[in-house]
Protein backbone atom coordinates (compact mmCIF):
# COMPACT_ATOMS: atom_id res chain seq x y z
CA UNK A 1 0.00 0.00 0.00
CA UNK A 2 2.12 3.07 1.37
CA UNK A 3 -0.80 5.38 0.12
CA UNK A 4 -2.53 8.25 2.37
CA UNK A 5 -5.61 7.47 3.75
CA UNK A 6 -8.94 10.11 3.21
CA UNK A 7 -11.50 10.56 5.55
CA UNK A 8 -14.40 12.15 3.67
CA UNK A 9 -17.24 11.88 1.58
CA UNK A 10 -17.19 12.68 -2.11
CA UNK A 11 -20.48 14.82 -2.06
CA UNK A 12 -18.59 16.79 0.40
CA UNK A 13 -17.00 20.22 -0.45
CA UNK A 14 -14.45 20.29 1.31
CA UNK A 15 -13.41 16.37 0.82
CA UNK A 16 -13.54 17.43 -2.95
CA UNK A 17 -10.97 19.72 -2.73
CA UNK A 18 -8.49 17.50 -1.21
CA UNK A 19 -9.84 14.71 -3.80
CA UNK A 20 -8.53 16.87 -6.69
CA UNK A 21 -5.23 17.48 -5.05
CA UNK A 22 -4.85 13.69 -4.82
CA UNK A 23 -5.96 13.49 -8.71
CA UNK A 24 -3.99 16.10 -10.11
CA UNK A 25 -0.75 14.83 -8.54
CA UNK A 26 -1.74 11.25 -9.17
CA UNK A 27 -1.05 9.97 -5.55
CA UNK A 28 -2.07 6.44 -4.39
CA UNK A 29 -4.75 6.88 -1.92
CA UNK A 30 -8.18 5.20 -0.45
CA UNK A 31 -11.04 7.27 0.34
CA UNK A 32 -13.06 6.12 3.72
CA UNK A 33 -16.28 7.22 3.41
CA UNK A 34 -17.49 8.93 6.65
CA UNK A 35 -21.49 9.29 7.13
CA UNK A 36 -22.49 12.92 7.67
CA UNK A 37 -26.00 11.54 8.07
CA UNK A 38 -25.64 8.75 10.86
CA UNK A 39 -23.28 11.60 12.67
CA UNK A 40 -19.69 9.18 12.28
CA UNK A 41 -17.88 12.58 11.92
CA UNK A 42 -19.15 13.53 15.52
CA UNK A 43 -18.23 10.19 17.32
CA UNK A 44 -14.65 9.34 18.58
CA UNK A 45 -12.55 7.40 16.25
CA UNK A 46 -13.49 10.66 13.78
CA UNK A 47 -12.54 13.27 16.48
CA UNK A 48 -9.48 11.96 16.98
CA UNK A 49 -8.66 12.76 13.53
CA UNK A 50 -10.25 15.88 13.27
CA UNK A 51 -11.07 17.48 16.69
CA UNK A 52 -13.83 19.77 15.00
CA UNK A 53 -15.97 17.32 13.71
CA UNK A 54 -15.62 17.79 10.73
CA UNK A 55 -14.82 16.26 7.35
CA UNK A 56 -12.03 15.48 5.70
CA UNK A 57 -9.14 14.30 8.03
CA UNK A 58 -6.06 12.66 6.35
CA UNK A 59 -3.90 10.04 7.73
CA UNK A 60 -0.03 9.39 6.03
CA UNK A 61 1.28 6.76 8.51
CA UNK A 62 1.25 8.47 11.93
CA UNK A 63 0.45 12.22 10.43
CA UNK A 64 -3.00 12.80 11.10
CA UNK A 65 -4.24 16.39 9.10
CA UNK A 66 -7.66 18.63 9.36
CA UNK A 67 -8.79 21.50 7.14
CA UNK A 68 -8.94 20.91 3.39
CA UNK A 69 -6.63 23.15 2.76
CA UNK A 70 -3.75 22.11 4.79
CA UNK A 71 -4.35 18.67 3.97
CA UNK A 72 -4.41 19.96 0.07
CA UNK A 73 -1.06 21.66 0.66
CA UNK A 74 0.26 18.86 2.28
CA UNK A 75 -0.62 16.71 -0.63
CA UNK A 76 1.10 18.92 -3.11
CA UNK A 77 4.01 19.44 -1.42
CA UNK A 78 4.47 15.90 -1.03
CA UNK A 79 3.59 14.81 -4.44
CA UNK A 80 5.02 17.87 -6.57
CA UNK A 81 8.02 15.76 -8.09
CA UNK A 82 5.59 13.43 -9.64
CA UNK A 83 2.81 15.23 -10.59
CA UNK A 84 2.45 19.09 -11.36
CA UNK A 85 3.26 21.39 -9.09
CA UNK A 86 0.42 23.57 -7.69
CA UNK A 87 2.08 25.48 -4.83
CA UNK A 88 5.58 27.38 -6.83
CA UNK A 89 6.77 27.19 -3.75
CA UNK A 90 10.59 27.20 -4.77
CA UNK A 91 9.38 30.63 -6.62
CA UNK A 92 8.97 33.43 -4.27
CA UNK A 93 6.78 35.25 -6.74
CA UNK A 94 4.54 32.61 -8.15
CA UNK A 95 4.09 31.07 -4.87
CA UNK A 96 2.66 34.67 -3.11
CA UNK A 97 0.52 34.80 -5.93
CA UNK A 98 -1.26 31.40 -5.75
CA UNK A 99 -1.01 32.42 -1.92
CA UNK A 100 -2.89 35.47 -2.58
CA UNK A 101 -5.77 34.49 -4.38
CA UNK A 102 -5.77 31.15 -2.39
CA UNK A 103 -6.78 33.32 0.50
CA UNK A 104 -9.24 35.43 -1.99
CA UNK A 105 -10.99 31.90 -2.05
CA UNK A 106 -10.94 30.87 1.58
CA UNK A 107 -12.03 34.64 2.94
CA UNK A 108 -13.74 36.84 -0.27
CA UNK A 109 -15.35 34.01 -2.48
CA UNK A 110 -16.14 31.43 -0.29
CA UNK A 111 -17.75 33.53 2.15
CA UNK A 112 -20.13 35.01 -0.36
CA UNK A 113 -20.89 31.83 -2.70
CA UNK A 114 -21.07 28.82 0.28
CA UNK A 115 -24.73 30.31 1.59
CA UNK A 116 -25.96 30.40 -2.05
CA UNK A 117 -25.70 26.48 -2.24
CA UNK A 118 -26.20 25.58 1.02
CA UNK A 119 -29.72 27.66 1.09
CA UNK A 120 -30.61 26.53 -2.79
CA UNK A 121 -28.95 23.08 -2.37
CA UNK A 122 -27.98 21.55 0.14
CA UNK A 123 -31.65 22.48 2.40
CA UNK A 124 -33.87 21.06 -0.14
CA UNK A 125 -31.94 17.82 -1.36
CA UNK A 126 -30.71 16.68 1.81
CA UNK A 127 -32.80 18.26 5.02
CA UNK A 128 -36.28 19.01 3.17
CA UNK A 129 -36.70 22.21 3.90
CA UNK A 130 -37.27 25.63 2.09
CA UNK A 131 -34.15 28.10 1.15
CA UNK A 132 -34.08 31.32 3.15
CA UNK A 133 -34.71 33.81 0.01
CA UNK A 134 -33.34 36.73 2.42
CA UNK A 135 -29.94 35.01 2.36
CA UNK A 136 -29.81 33.88 -1.01
CA UNK A 137 -30.46 37.65 -2.11
CA UNK A 138 -27.90 39.32 -0.10
CA UNK A 139 -25.08 36.88 -0.67
CA UNK A 140 -25.93 36.98 -4.06
CA UNK A 141 -24.81 40.35 -4.10
CA UNK A 142 -22.05 39.95 -1.72
CA UNK A 143 -21.14 37.12 -4.62
CA UNK A 144 -21.22 39.88 -7.57
CA UNK A 145 -18.86 42.14 -6.26
CA UNK A 146 -16.50 39.45 -5.29
CA UNK A 147 -16.82 38.35 -9.13
CA UNK A 148 -16.10 41.88 -10.62
CA UNK A 149 -12.76 41.75 -8.82
CA UNK A 150 -12.10 38.11 -10.62
CA UNK A 151 -13.49 39.12 -13.66
CA UNK A 152 -11.00 41.88 -13.73
CA UNK A 153 -8.18 40.03 -12.83
CA UNK A 154 -9.01 36.67 -15.22
CA UNK A 155 -8.97 39.31 -18.14
CA UNK A 156 -5.60 40.37 -17.05
CA UNK A 157 -4.10 36.64 -16.82
CA UNK A 158 -5.23 33.14 -17.89
CA UNK A 159 -5.39 32.00 -14.64
CA UNK A 160 -5.88 33.93 -11.29
CA UNK A 161 -1.98 33.54 -10.02
CA UNK A 162 -0.82 33.96 -13.63
CA UNK A 163 -0.24 32.29 -16.34
CA UNK A 164 -0.33 28.86 -14.80
CA UNK A 165 -2.97 26.76 -13.08
CA UNK A 166 -2.51 26.86 -9.61
CA UNK A 167 -4.11 25.49 -6.42
CA UNK A 168 -5.49 28.89 -6.50
CA UNK A 169 -7.58 27.55 -9.12
CA UNK A 170 -8.20 24.33 -8.23
CA UNK A 171 -9.89 25.34 -4.69
CA UNK A 172 -12.31 27.25 -5.89
CA UNK A 173 -14.19 24.39 -7.39
CA UNK A 174 -16.18 22.67 -5.23
CA UNK A 175 -18.67 25.44 -4.71
CA UNK A 176 -18.71 26.63 -7.99
CA UNK A 177 -19.50 23.40 -8.99
CA UNK A 178 -22.37 23.36 -6.72
CA UNK A 179 -23.58 26.63 -7.88
CA UNK A 180 -23.50 25.38 -11.83
CA UNK A 181 -26.56 22.88 -10.67
CA UNK A 182 -28.43 25.78 -8.37
CA UNK A 183 -31.41 28.29 -10.27
CA UNK A 184 -28.52 31.01 -9.90
CA UNK A 185 -26.02 29.24 -12.35
CA UNK A 186 -26.86 32.40 -14.78
CA UNK A 187 -24.74 34.79 -12.41
CA UNK A 188 -21.57 33.58 -14.45
CA UNK A 189 -23.00 34.71 -17.62
CA UNK A 190 -22.49 38.13 -17.00
CA UNK A 191 -19.10 37.63 -16.29
CA UNK A 192 -17.20 36.62 -20.08
CA UNK A 193 -13.40 36.06 -18.51
CA UNK A 194 -14.57 34.39 -15.21
CA UNK A 195 -16.85 31.72 -17.66
CA UNK A 196 -14.12 31.24 -20.04
CA UNK A 197 -11.57 30.34 -17.03
CA UNK A 198 -14.62 27.74 -15.26
CA UNK A 199 -14.92 25.93 -19.33
CA UNK A 200 -10.36 25.86 -19.05
CA UNK A 201 -10.36 24.23 -15.16
CA UNK A 202 -13.11 21.65 -15.38
CA UNK A 203 -12.07 20.45 -18.81
CA UNK A 204 -8.93 19.19 -16.64
CA UNK A 205 -9.48 15.10 -15.70
CA UNK A 206 -9.07 15.52 -12.91
CA UNK A 207 -12.00 17.85 -12.24
CA UNK A 208 -14.11 15.52 -14.65
CA UNK A 209 -13.44 12.17 -12.12
CA UNK A 210 -13.98 14.02 -8.82
CA UNK A 211 -17.06 16.19 -10.36
CA UNK A 212 -18.93 12.86 -11.04
CA UNK A 213 -19.04 11.64 -7.45
CA UNK A 214 -20.84 14.31 -6.40
CA UNK A 215 -24.39 15.82 -6.49
CA UNK A 216 -26.04 16.55 -9.55
CA UNK A 217 -23.88 14.83 -12.07
CA UNK B 1 16.33 51.69 0.93
CA UNK B 2 15.42 48.25 -0.73
CA UNK B 3 12.78 47.43 2.19
CA UNK B 4 9.05 46.21 1.88
CA UNK B 5 5.99 49.05 2.06
CA UNK B 6 2.74 47.70 3.91
CA UNK B 7 -0.20 49.68 3.60
CA UNK B 8 -2.25 49.30 6.42
CA UNK B 9 -2.78 50.59 9.93
CA UNK B 10 -1.06 49.63 12.75
CA UNK B 11 -4.63 49.51 15.19
CA UNK B 12 -6.05 46.93 12.14
CA UNK B 13 -6.23 43.17 13.36
CA UNK B 14 -5.28 42.14 9.68
CA UNK B 15 -2.23 44.55 9.24
CA UNK B 16 -1.12 43.43 12.98
CA UNK B 17 -0.76 39.69 11.71
CA UNK B 18 1.70 41.26 8.70
CA UNK B 19 3.90 43.62 11.28
CA UNK B 20 4.26 40.95 13.93
CA UNK B 21 5.93 38.89 10.96
CA UNK B 22 8.06 41.78 9.83
CA UNK B 23 9.28 42.18 13.09
CA UNK B 24 9.77 38.61 13.57
CA UNK B 25 12.16 37.96 10.86
CA UNK B 26 13.57 41.32 11.50
CA UNK B 27 12.67 43.16 8.04
CA UNK B 28 13.48 46.44 6.42
CA UNK B 29 10.05 48.05 6.18
CA UNK B 30 8.00 51.06 5.75
CA UNK B 31 4.28 51.23 6.87
CA UNK B 32 2.46 53.90 4.87
CA UNK B 33 -0.85 54.28 6.82
CA UNK B 34 -4.11 54.14 5.01
CA UNK B 35 -6.60 56.13 7.07
CA UNK B 36 -10.19 53.90 7.06
CA UNK B 37 -12.45 57.04 8.78
CA UNK B 38 -11.77 58.93 5.42
CA UNK B 39 -12.61 55.95 2.96
CA UNK B 40 -9.11 55.76 1.77
CA UNK B 41 -9.16 52.06 1.50
CA UNK B 42 -11.90 52.52 -1.51
CA UNK B 43 -10.30 55.06 -3.41
CA UNK B 44 -8.36 54.23 -6.84
CA UNK B 45 -5.14 54.31 -5.37
CA UNK B 46 -5.63 51.16 -2.77
CA UNK B 47 -7.97 49.91 -5.08
CA UNK B 48 -5.15 49.23 -7.12
CA UNK B 49 -3.25 47.65 -4.73
CA UNK B 50 -5.83 45.42 -3.47
CA UNK B 51 -9.18 45.42 -5.20
CA UNK B 52 -11.13 44.00 -2.46
CA UNK B 53 -10.73 47.52 -1.01
CA UNK B 54 -9.33 46.68 2.46
CA UNK B 55 -6.01 47.07 4.47
CA UNK B 56 -3.70 45.88 4.02
CA UNK B 57 -1.67 45.66 1.25
CA UNK B 58 1.97 45.03 0.27
CA UNK B 59 4.70 46.23 -2.47
CA UNK B 60 8.00 44.78 -2.60
CA UNK B 61 9.41 46.51 -5.51
CA UNK B 62 6.79 45.41 -8.88
CA UNK B 63 5.00 42.46 -6.68
CA UNK B 64 2.06 43.89 -5.31
CA UNK B 65 0.03 41.60 -2.76
CA UNK B 66 -2.98 41.66 -0.53
CA UNK B 67 -4.65 39.42 1.74
CA UNK B 68 -2.66 39.08 5.27
CA UNK B 69 -2.46 35.39 5.57
CA UNK B 70 -0.92 35.90 1.88
CA UNK B 71 1.42 38.54 2.33
CA UNK B 72 2.64 37.19 6.10
CA UNK B 73 3.72 34.42 4.51
CA UNK B 74 5.38 35.65 1.50
CA UNK B 75 7.30 38.12 4.21
CA UNK B 76 8.35 34.92 6.07
CA UNK B 77 9.64 33.12 3.51
CA UNK B 78 11.02 35.86 2.16
CA UNK B 79 13.54 36.70 4.98
CA UNK B 80 13.31 33.30 6.67
CA UNK B 81 17.13 32.93 6.38
CA UNK B 82 17.65 36.37 8.19
CA UNK B 83 15.20 35.59 11.01
CA UNK B 84 13.32 32.73 12.22
CA UNK B 85 11.42 30.24 9.95
CA UNK B 86 8.10 30.38 11.38
CA UNK B 87 6.64 28.17 8.27
CA UNK B 88 9.28 25.05 7.99
CA UNK B 89 8.10 24.46 4.53
CA UNK B 90 12.06 22.54 4.30
CA UNK B 91 10.11 19.77 6.47
CA UNK B 92 7.06 18.01 4.97
CA UNK B 93 5.53 17.04 8.15
CA UNK B 94 6.33 20.12 10.49
CA UNK B 95 5.06 22.46 8.30
CA UNK B 96 2.00 20.37 7.77
CA UNK B 97 0.99 21.22 11.40
CA UNK B 98 1.62 24.50 10.81
CA UNK B 99 -1.07 25.03 7.69
CA UNK B 100 -3.29 22.60 10.27
CA UNK B 101 -3.29 25.34 12.95
CA UNK B 102 -3.21 27.85 10.68
CA UNK B 103 -6.51 26.84 8.91
CA UNK B 104 -7.87 26.60 12.08
CA UNK B 105 -6.96 30.23 13.19
CA UNK B 106 -8.71 31.05 10.19
CA UNK B 107 -12.00 28.90 9.71
CA UNK B 108 -12.35 27.80 13.26
CA UNK B 109 -10.75 30.59 15.50
CA UNK B 110 -11.10 33.56 13.65
CA UNK B 111 -15.09 33.02 13.04
CA UNK B 112 -16.06 32.64 16.32
CA UNK B 113 -13.77 35.37 17.83
CA UNK B 114 -14.13 38.16 15.67
CA UNK B 115 -17.63 39.07 16.35
CA UNK B 116 -17.40 38.85 19.95
CA UNK B 117 -14.26 41.90 19.50
CA UNK B 118 -16.05 44.13 16.50
CA UNK B 119 -19.42 43.78 18.89
CA UNK B 120 -17.84 44.53 22.05
CA UNK B 121 -14.40 46.82 21.18
CA UNK B 122 -15.03 48.65 17.44
CA UNK B 123 -18.87 49.10 17.94
CA UNK B 124 -18.99 51.23 20.74
CA UNK B 125 -15.40 52.71 20.30
CA UNK B 126 -15.28 53.51 16.95
CA UNK B 127 -18.67 53.66 15.47
CA UNK B 128 -20.21 55.09 18.79
CA UNK B 129 -23.07 52.45 18.76
CA UNK B 130 -24.10 49.93 21.00
CA UNK B 131 -22.64 46.20 20.89
CA UNK B 132 -25.83 43.24 19.92
CA UNK B 133 -25.60 41.28 23.03
CA UNK B 134 -26.99 38.24 20.74
CA UNK B 135 -24.00 38.16 18.66
CA UNK B 136 -21.93 38.22 21.42
CA UNK B 137 -23.44 35.34 23.18
CA UNK B 138 -23.55 33.21 20.38
CA UNK B 139 -20.22 33.35 19.59
CA UNK B 140 -19.57 33.20 22.94
CA UNK B 141 -20.45 29.80 22.77
CA UNK B 142 -19.03 29.26 19.70
CA UNK B 143 -15.19 30.29 20.87
CA UNK B 144 -15.61 28.13 24.01
CA UNK B 145 -16.05 25.47 21.44
CA UNK B 146 -12.90 26.17 19.87
CA UNK B 147 -11.26 27.03 23.08
CA UNK B 148 -11.57 23.26 24.44
CA UNK B 149 -10.37 21.88 21.10
CA UNK B 150 -7.44 24.59 21.66
CA UNK B 151 -6.57 23.63 25.55
CA UNK B 152 -6.73 19.75 24.45
CA UNK B 153 -4.31 20.41 21.60
CA UNK B 154 -1.92 22.54 24.31
CA UNK B 155 -2.04 19.88 27.02
CA UNK B 156 0.12 17.99 24.77
CA UNK B 157 2.37 20.01 22.87
CA UNK B 158 3.88 23.46 23.57
CA UNK B 159 2.68 25.44 20.57
CA UNK B 160 0.26 24.58 18.21
CA UNK B 161 2.28 22.95 15.38
CA UNK B 162 4.42 20.93 17.82
CA UNK B 163 6.95 22.01 20.15
CA UNK B 164 8.25 24.79 17.91
CA UNK B 165 6.64 28.77 17.67
CA UNK B 166 5.12 29.37 14.02
CA UNK B 167 3.28 30.98 12.11
CA UNK B 168 -0.04 29.34 13.47
CA UNK B 169 0.36 30.71 17.17
CA UNK B 170 1.20 34.20 15.47
CA UNK B 171 -1.81 34.73 13.47
CA UNK B 172 -4.22 34.21 16.85
CA UNK B 173 -2.15 37.40 18.01
CA UNK B 174 -4.11 40.05 16.61
CA UNK B 175 -7.85 39.22 17.50
CA UNK B 176 -6.88 38.04 20.50
CA UNK B 177 -5.08 40.93 21.87
CA UNK B 178 -8.29 42.46 21.69
CA UNK B 179 -10.53 40.12 22.92
CA UNK B 180 -8.09 40.59 25.81
CA UNK B 181 -9.25 44.55 26.77
CA UNK B 182 -13.22 43.15 26.10
CA UNK B 183 -15.06 42.62 29.40
CA UNK B 184 -14.84 38.68 27.76
CA UNK B 185 -11.28 38.30 28.18
CA UNK B 186 -12.17 35.82 31.25
CA UNK B 187 -13.56 33.41 29.35
CA UNK B 188 -9.99 32.38 28.80
CA UNK B 189 -9.10 31.65 32.50
CA UNK B 190 -11.32 28.51 32.23
CA UNK B 191 -8.53 26.92 29.41
CA UNK B 192 -5.30 27.11 32.02
CA UNK B 193 -3.35 25.59 28.82
CA UNK B 194 -4.71 28.08 26.27
CA UNK B 195 -3.81 31.12 28.87
CA UNK B 196 0.05 29.57 29.42
CA UNK B 197 0.13 29.84 25.95
CA UNK B 198 -0.98 33.06 25.58
CA UNK B 199 1.32 34.61 28.41
CA UNK B 200 4.13 32.76 26.51
CA UNK B 201 3.57 33.88 22.62
CA UNK B 202 2.94 37.45 24.00
CA UNK B 203 6.51 38.13 25.85
CA UNK B 204 8.14 37.87 22.95
CA UNK B 205 9.77 41.10 21.54
CA UNK B 206 7.92 41.51 18.63
CA UNK B 207 4.52 41.06 19.84
CA UNK B 208 5.38 43.93 22.47
CA UNK B 209 6.31 45.88 19.94
CA UNK B 210 3.56 45.80 17.65
CA UNK B 211 0.59 45.83 20.54
CA UNK B 212 1.96 48.97 21.37
CA UNK B 213 0.43 50.21 18.45
CA UNK B 214 -3.00 48.70 18.71
CA UNK B 215 -6.19 50.43 20.88
CA UNK B 216 -6.14 49.84 24.01
CA UNK B 217 -2.57 49.45 25.10
N1 LIG C 1 -12.78 24.60 7.08
C1 LIG C 1 -13.08 23.18 7.02
C2 LIG C 1 -14.55 23.01 6.81
C3 LIG C 1 -14.96 21.57 6.85
C4 LIG C 1 -16.46 21.40 6.78
O1 LIG C 1 -17.23 22.37 6.96
N2 LIG C 1 -16.89 20.17 6.53
C5 LIG C 1 -18.29 19.89 6.47
C6 LIG C 1 -18.61 19.03 5.27
S1 LIG C 1 -18.28 19.91 3.75
C7 LIG C 1 -18.66 19.16 7.76
O2 LIG C 1 -17.97 18.26 8.20
N3 LIG C 1 -19.76 19.60 8.37
C8 LIG C 1 -20.24 19.06 9.59
C9 LIG C 1 -20.07 19.99 10.75
O3 LIG C 1 -19.49 21.10 10.59
O4 LIG C 1 -20.51 19.63 11.85
C10 LIG C 1 -12.28 22.53 5.87
O5 LIG C 1 -11.93 23.28 4.94
O6 LIG C 1 -11.97 21.35 5.94
N1 LIG D 1 -9.15 38.64 4.77
C1 LIG D 1 -8.59 39.96 4.75
C2 LIG D 1 -9.44 40.86 5.61
C3 LIG D 1 -8.99 42.28 5.56
C4 LIG D 1 -9.92 43.19 6.33
O1 LIG D 1 -11.03 42.80 6.70
N2 LIG D 1 -9.43 44.40 6.58
C5 LIG D 1 -10.25 45.37 7.26
C6 LIG D 1 -9.43 46.08 8.31
S1 LIG D 1 -8.91 44.94 9.60
C7 LIG D 1 -10.75 46.36 6.24
O2 LIG D 1 -10.00 46.83 5.38
N3 LIG D 1 -12.05 46.66 6.31
C8 LIG D 1 -12.71 47.55 5.41
C9 LIG D 1 -13.64 46.84 4.47
O3 LIG D 1 -13.73 45.61 4.50
O4 LIG D 1 -14.30 47.56 3.71
C10 LIG D 1 -7.14 39.92 5.24
O5 LIG D 1 -6.81 38.98 5.99
O6 LIG D 1 -6.32 40.76 4.86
Amino acid sequence: MGGVILYGSPISTCSARVLLCLEEVGAEYQLVPISMPTGEHKKPDHLARNPFGQIPALEDGDLVLFESRAISRYVLRKYKESGTDLLKEGNLAKSAMVDVWLEAESQQYNPAISPIVYQSLFVPKMRGGTPDQAIIDASLEKFKKVLEVYEARLSKSKYLAGDFFSFADLSHFPYTKYLMVTPYASVFESYPHVKAWWKDITSRPAFKKVSAGMLGS
